[in-house]
């Protein structure tokens, strides 16, 4: 084919990142050709209205409600899904990979709950399947362990991929604004939607976590077995108490290789040092620190989601496949799914991890209280690093005692703090929080 | 071929880089096979003395100290170049390309003086030429710019990538040592070389500036047009008053992409806001800031040289030449040479820049100082934005102003400052630095 000819693309889905992408395929057109030597045309995309008011208004005949258009169009090449959920663009990408179309997907559930199903599917059929906006938004994550990266054992994933989570965890360090009303702040601004439980209790994390994981480790990581654990439960004073310990607080999605080759994957609220660029990072912007042999840790960080950076990452696959679509022998293998015929890998239970810990208690305001928990935490093999008691609410006869421990085993802190919650004078056990070094 | 065919690998240059790489392709045979579907041989290394002991040893019969044994083997597939210097790394690779191999480099200098027209070479040979570790060492930038942000029009780079001038800046700004001591400390931890030229006066940063910027820009950027300045003139009191100001300093190697498609090019200390991350790159890390029009801001931050961060980036290149290598189709377009038939871009001169200034003069300590410097100023269209005065000396009868300037021209601020060191009040003008916001 000569570099001119037309490659022709449907969209499944048109809402803010496909609206971004139909317009980026128009507008970008000249650089497009420049860049790949191909031209692209955008024949049909799947909506769910026609009559929907859009813009830049597509041309007449481009807009369809039926994804037979594009899945039975041998004129397509390309698909690009931007539906999002499992059901129905999983099946339809499998049946745009089965018809030997290249995909491309912002889609983080599929490629969490499909992912090395459909990376066989693509490799059999000699086709593409890009997936960079499925992780990290603008942030160029997922290409980089694809392939910058490749060569590294990758030891460890820490990251913040949940720009909704990352803004009400700052504007409550900032101005010690409660969760609630943080959450209403956020929702308000189109950082959060009307139902926030994807994103404030880690699931948005987890499937991204999934994607990243099972890139970085070669093997499967259900989102399902990541522990996973949400924001709702921080109080403002965990804030100004973590602070005064030299930490913010940032809910993380962590993977972690162990020696022994499990993989220990979870997502839940962290004290992270001052000075280490993860607490730094704020608003609805997100970071992934990879850790590997030879690359040591490196960090990238961006926009996490938003029409534009999401269109970036989506924009830059289809890209990648212009440049090679006339390559009859196919893309090369793809690297994530190198490991998809071992055996899965053992994921390390939640009650296995060793972590230092922060516990905030509200306890009875009288001597003695201190030594009661800190026998419990011993016996229970549990080092105390720090502790903070503060007379926050006078005359109520209560104080909040604020621990930290050094390394213990999650299992005996969980049944050390159950001991302790059985205590007379303790009142409340109102957060365990890990703390990551 | 089968998937388990070997792949036969030349090594030009066995020192740090080179001996990292050997390790990993030995070392991590099996891990490759796995990720590739190859196997690889390290079938030659070209060295100046087979008789060096080297860990691990070479078995018997790779080293060479003939180049032709390696440019002349029909058998040897990749050439991977970690030599350094354009002369005669520059024309081995010339004649390595011409003869059908693919080649991996880590060579910035060969990259910046011959990049476009090796990358032609490579092109019109249907061969990869990869350069990943020829800027910012581990930190995967290279391949961001030509895969996963191809579809951005990017607007600027700023960056740290001279790790031996940031560790020296960093020792600097924390202890108020003066430059020749942290040079001399860099030089005791092996940070910096014995003729540290190349570091501190920015050269090597110029070079890697003008990798990073012919990518993002797709056109030329050639290193000897790049305004460069070094960092020996900065004193410990630049950091003291820049700390007082909001600012820490950097030397940043910026490319901007201004609205009339000029190009800006510049390596030279900065004073960035203390909340930017760039401010917090400390030692010998790097960091790399791009802006797109549609991923917006990314930062990725990581160790930019040292044996184990080379020989990643090295070694990834090495692995995706592997993925491919049967594919008769050769190598996509590199699209970082897009643009290379296009006119030379026009480079912006460092004295239409606009930027705000930091500027510390040595005055005499009397009334009236500042009006007349003021006058000067406000005749050249500059307008202050602050002033700090300091009785640096007492008794000596001088004192040290240190005033910061609204954006303003370079031209008109150097016009204005050769004037101002012309005042019988002013004993010297110490230093102009650029302002980044």
């Amino acid at each position: 084919m000569d570099g001119n000819s037309e490659v022709n693309i449907g969209l499944m889905g048109l809402g803010t990142v496909g609206g971004g992408v139909a317009a980026a395929l128009s507008g970008n057109a000249d650089a497009i050709r420049r860049k790949t030597g191909r031209t692209v045309r955008l024949r049909k995309a799947l909506v769910r209205d026609t009559a929907k008011a859009r813009q830049p208004v597509p041309p007449p005949g481009v807009l369809t409600t039926n994804p037979e258009d594009i899945l039975n169009d041998p004129e397509i090449q390309i698909v690009v899904e931007m539906m999002g959920g499992d059901s129905p663009a999983g099946s339809y990408l499998e049946r745009a990979l089965t018809a030997g179309k290249h995909v491309v997907t912002a889609n983080k559930e599929v490629m969490s709950r499909r992912g090395p199903a459909l990376q066989s599917l693509a490799q059999s059929q000699g086709v593409n399947l890009l997936f960079e906006a499925s992780a990290g938004g603008g942030i160029p994550i997922v290409g980089c362990l694809m392939s910058q990266l490749l060569a590294n054992d990758i030891r460890s994933i820490r990251s913040i991929i949940n720009g909704t989570t990352n803004y009400i965890l700052t504007r409550m360090a900032r101005s010690q604004t409660p969760f609630a009303e943080a959450l209403i702040e956020a929702q308000d601004r189109g950082y959060a939607e009307s139902d926030p439980t994807n994103d404030v209790e880690g699931i948005d994390a987890a499937y991204k976590l999934s994607v990243l994981g099972s890139l970085a480790f070669h093997q499967p990581i259900p989102h399902h077995v990541i522990h996973t654990e949400g924001i709702s439960r921080l109080a403002p004073e965990d804030f100004r108490y973590a602070a005064e310990l030299g930490y913010a607080i940032k809910s993380l999605a962590i993977a972690v290789a162990e020696p022994d080759g499990s993989v220990q994957a979870r997502v839940h609220p962290a004290l992270v040092p001052d000075d280490h660029l993860l607490a730094k990072v704020d608003g609805v912007y997100n970071a992934v620190e990879v850790t590997g042999d030879l690359c040591g840790q490196i960090i990238l960080h961006g926009q996490g989601a938003g029409r534009d950076a999401t269109t970036s990452a989506v924009m830059g696959d289809i890209l990648n496949i212009l440049r090679t679509i006339d390559n009859d022998a196919g893309p090369p293998p793809m690297p994530g799914i190198a490991g998809a015929d071992d055996p899965e890998g053992l994921l390390l239970p939640i009650d296995e991890l060793s972590s230092a810990y922060y516990l905030r208690l509200t306890c009875a305001d009288q001597a003695g209280v201190l030594a009661q928990i800190a026998r419990i935490l011993g016996d229970g093999n549990i080092s105390i690093a720090t502790v903070i008691q503060k007379d926050t609410d006078p005359g109520s006869g209560t104080a909040q005692l604020v621990i930290t421990t050094y390394p213990s085993r999650e299992s005996d802190v969980q049944t050390a703090l159950a001991a302790v919650a059985e205590l007379g004078v303790v009142v409340s056990v109102n957060n365990l929080i890990r703390i990551e070094q």
